[in-house]
């Protein structure tokens, strides 16, 4: 699986070789980073506290003082796609017509896909950390659905009159966007006989669809 | 993982306490069920032409005499789900207005996504088997594509004019519906703070949205 662009601990607290015992500021980033590092190799499935201390080196009980639980540690690992995320959707245009804004969104949330196949997987392909609600993990991933949320009032209105409208066209976005990521990375694409142009330009003419539904009259 | 309705060879193939060796026909249709519960207990990537012998109780070169590779192992098993997926599609209904099948054809999609979770994935969610072209693997895919560009073609035209249209559609469809199948199922939907309704309707919205795109102006 590839490596990628996730947010690195301190090279210090990583090397297999030369790694001190971490301290309990680094323990904690060290911890993050392990179970990224887990989530790689082997899946989400086999991430355990046990394994994340035998990785970084310490006692089995020593990540417990900064996670309660595997689920907190994975919580902590989502949060921080999450915001990686937000913040990449955050870099699109944002011209005057909300429609323009809406395709660079759109553009946005491809590349971060192809770029980003590991965040993307464990952010939209995985089950949810349990048992308990993760308000800041929450809070990540309400703010980078809010980008669409966002866009969306700006072309359908703010009030809550318009808010059944713009959540209709979240929810077709969204789905609309994450299938195409899923499509564009599909095994399947090269052997379905389509024309060399369906494939090439399969991202441009599905944004194109969506911004023509935006303006055609709600079914 | 959820057992589902994946074609089941015959019990006394499988049975693990009363098991006789299986008979040459037996194995090759006892090791693909076989596959298919690797697969659903332990993931496709831990999938082995040895651990499928094991499990029957037969010589680790007895498979062999069957498939040549895991990967032709996987590519049966793959081969089936896209035959089970395309005789699903086919139960839709087919009414004289093309748009009513488009939309039937979207909920069955939809339906099968919901039911087949394992299948589902299995198809468009993992590399495919490599390194061969596994021809059959391919028609079986191609078939339940083809129950979406043919749709197409009664919306558009089946001619050569009309291909780039029909493909451009099929893309965009199909990444909506393979989009919306992941959002429902996503752990992510309850905590978007979205209307109650807004989920609820979540499925008839984006196909009441494919609807009027299909027929708005192509952009």
């Amino acid at each position: 699986m590839p490596r990628s662009s996730f947010p690195a601990a301190k090279p210090s607290a990583l090397s297999p070789t030369t790694r001190p015992t971490p301290s309990a500021p680094d323990l904690r980033e060290a911890c993050v980073q392990a179970a990224r590092d887990v989530i790689a190799e082997v899946g989400v499935e086999a991430l355990s506290l046990r394994d994340v201390a035998r990785r970084l080196g310490v006692s089995h009980q020593a990540p417990y003082r900064h996670y309660p639980s595997r689920e907190h540690l994975l919580a902590e690992v989502m949060r921080r796609c999450f915001e990686q995320f937000a913040a990449h959707l955050d870099t699109r245009d944002q011209p005057e017509a909300p429609m323009d804004e809406l395709r660079s969104l759109g553009e946005r949330y491809l590349t971060y896909a192809q770029a980003h196949p590991l965040e993307y997987r464990l952010m939209f392909g995985t089950p949810w950390p349990g048992p308990a609600e993760h308000p800041h993990l929450i809070r990540a991933a309400t703010h980078a659905f809010d980008a669409l949320r966002g866009v969306l009032k700006r072309v359908h209105g703010a009030g809550a009159a318009q808010r059944l409208a713009v959540e209709a066209d979240a929810m077709f976005i969204w789905s609309t966007m994450h299938g195409l990521a899923g499509v564009l990375s599909s095994s399947l694409m090269p052997h379905l006989g389509l024309h060399a142009n369906s494939r090439k330009q399969a991202a441009q003419q599905v944004l194109n669809r969506v911004g023509a539904t935006l303006a055609a009259p709600r079914g």
